[in-house]
């Protein structure tokens, strides 16, 4: 059985996302339990309304929430009450908690996992890792978002190795294509952190490694797993999503621009809205907080019921493919 | 009388599209004289098929061509009969010469403006400013887009200064609003250089700071200038055009998948159309590299003639409006 805790209270539709996406994994994955964390009475009115085995589902209260807006470090350290604290101290006293996923404050989930639930040994600094949709239909991970802002060449090899165990263990993919992103594709491009950590990745016999990606190869699918810091990660990440985002909008508005332009999008409309699926964060889980000794993966805080199964999904398969030990043996000295 | 170096053998389009530009130029801007630096014969022959006014249109033969692929600093001392060299020499050497317009080689004309060019006074490093439409149909500019990748706190400063009166005097932007790329909009995010950046921003009274941008807001046309190192501001750029071009990719696949499909597209024809030229680089001149002694603009590497013609106009611009004067004025101690 894999057990995981879920922050009920996290993210903007708590705590509705987060229990709809509890039962659907539930009834999905039959060895998986969750534990939701939160308000009681709060999420047992609203799970009545589902069928599901009640045996592996539970609910474990907590009064307070952590907002987006708090102090990560003052939150975690002060809010003892909150689902997201609770969570935390389960996931870390309970020998058989697996996993934990939550859509909450991103800092006070980091600072969390930092000073509760810790490394596994050896891991320098554990990074968040998302994945996006790539134009040939596949998806590429990014390590790391945001987590760590200033990095070390040693970071970043670590990154790789974590990273590319990830897509094997969560993804099944083969011998993940690693890159590193920098502002040309040549060997000696980039500053002095990205010379460096070329020199260290094309050593790293573990990591299939083929070279600098510049930033807007991203969507072309030539990759599994970028590398980089949580500075340029998180510019990576949000200027691409953002760039989508603000197309799909100026799409939006040319194709209710005129009633010619209304009967164009008709005709277009299922394969307009299938290319919004394909693009929709929604399907993809969320990001995963890699070399932390317990799994813990960080949903996207508007995520709606199938994101937050998702998460609970990629957290299973981590679980059940033994990512963390892999990681363990790679890493530790 | 403004004189304008073009470099006529630099670009994917050489020598067409400079040629092209350097006309529409000489025809468009009355008090503007255009040198054309290449082979000569070429150059003659194709110019005989446009009408202009000869005496403000001349040619500098050059025999050779630096291509993107050489190194650059080594092209830029070596390759002596090359045009980039030679335009570099004559914008150096010619006291009236104001300004280069050149669309080859981004390194190697970095190289030669660094090695020949030289600085402004009190101006720690040249910095590349290229600028992106908004979804409101405004611009924003970038500074630095790539010309450092390792910077301190007082580039930054730099950055925004020169490129606040960059947008004020290329564009008439009044009182530019100045972000700082960020990992989000709180005054304590980031990393070290940051942190710094911003405490320092804040106090720099003759600029408009506004506070931290996230990437992903960059479209949106909040900001009239993003400050970043040029890495980041590298990783920004690219990401957000790759983003836009693979969007545009995917709703022309979208559009030609089926007959259905074909005849959606064909009534929004016109507006997606608009939405094309709206994203297209060709409409909005090239990178200037900020703080050199001398005005100099960088093209993109696909650049047409009207590109061209839109960064002789911009380098004509700024020129006439004392860009470099202004910022002599406000970085020299």
């Amino acid at each position: 059985m894999i057990n995981i805790v879920v922050d009920a209270m996290g993210g903007d539709r708590s705590p509705d996302a987060n229990i709809e996406g509890a039962v659907l994994a539930v009834n999905k994955i039959s060895d998986a339990k969750i534990i939701l964390v939160g308000d009681e009475t709060w999420i047992k009115e609203k799970l009545s309304a589902y069928k599901y085995d009640g045996a592996r589902l539970s609910v474990l209260h907590a009064a307070e929430v952590i907002d987006c807006n708090e102090k990560p470090t003052d939150a975690i350290r002060n809010k003892k009450e909150s689902s997201m604290y609770k969570a935390i101290e389960l996931l870390k006293s309970g020998e058989d908690m697996n996993a934990l996923v939550c859509t909450g404050s991103t800092g006070a989930l980091l600072a969390g996992a930092v000073l509760k639930i810790g490394r596994i040994r050896g891991v320098k600094r554990p990074a968040f890792c998302p994945v996006m949709p790539t134009m040939n239909r596949k998806i590429v991970g990014v390590c790391d978002s945001g987590a760590n802002v200033d990095c070390d060449s040693l970071q970043l090899k670590q990154f790789a190795v974590m990273g590319s165990l990830y897509m094997k263990k969560a993804y099944g993919v083969e011998n993940p294509r690693v890159a590193l992103l920098n502002v040309g594709t040549e060997e000696e491009k980039g500053d002095m952190l990205r010379k460096e950590t070329y020199k260290i990745l094309k050593e790293t016999p573990s990591i299939n490694f083929v070279g600098n990606m510049e930033s807007r190869d991203l969507l072309k699918g030539n990759y599994d797993l970028v590398v980089c810091d949580g500075f340029a990660g998180n510019v990576l990440i949000k200027s691409t999503e953002g760039a989508c985002l603000e197309m799909l909008k100026l799409l939006k508005t040319t194709m209710t621009a005129s009633f010619k332009n209304k009967m164009g999008a008709l005709l277009l409309k299922k394969d307009i809205t299938e290319l919004k699926d394909f693009m929709d964060y929604n399907n993809y889980g969320g990001a995963v907080l890699l070399g932390a000794s317990k799994t813990i993966v960080k949903g996207h805080g508007s995520s709606k019921g199938i994101t937050v199964f998702h998460c609970i999904e990629q957290a299973y398969n981590m679980e059940k493919n033994g990512l963390r030990a892999a990681i363990a043996e790679e890493l530790s000295v």
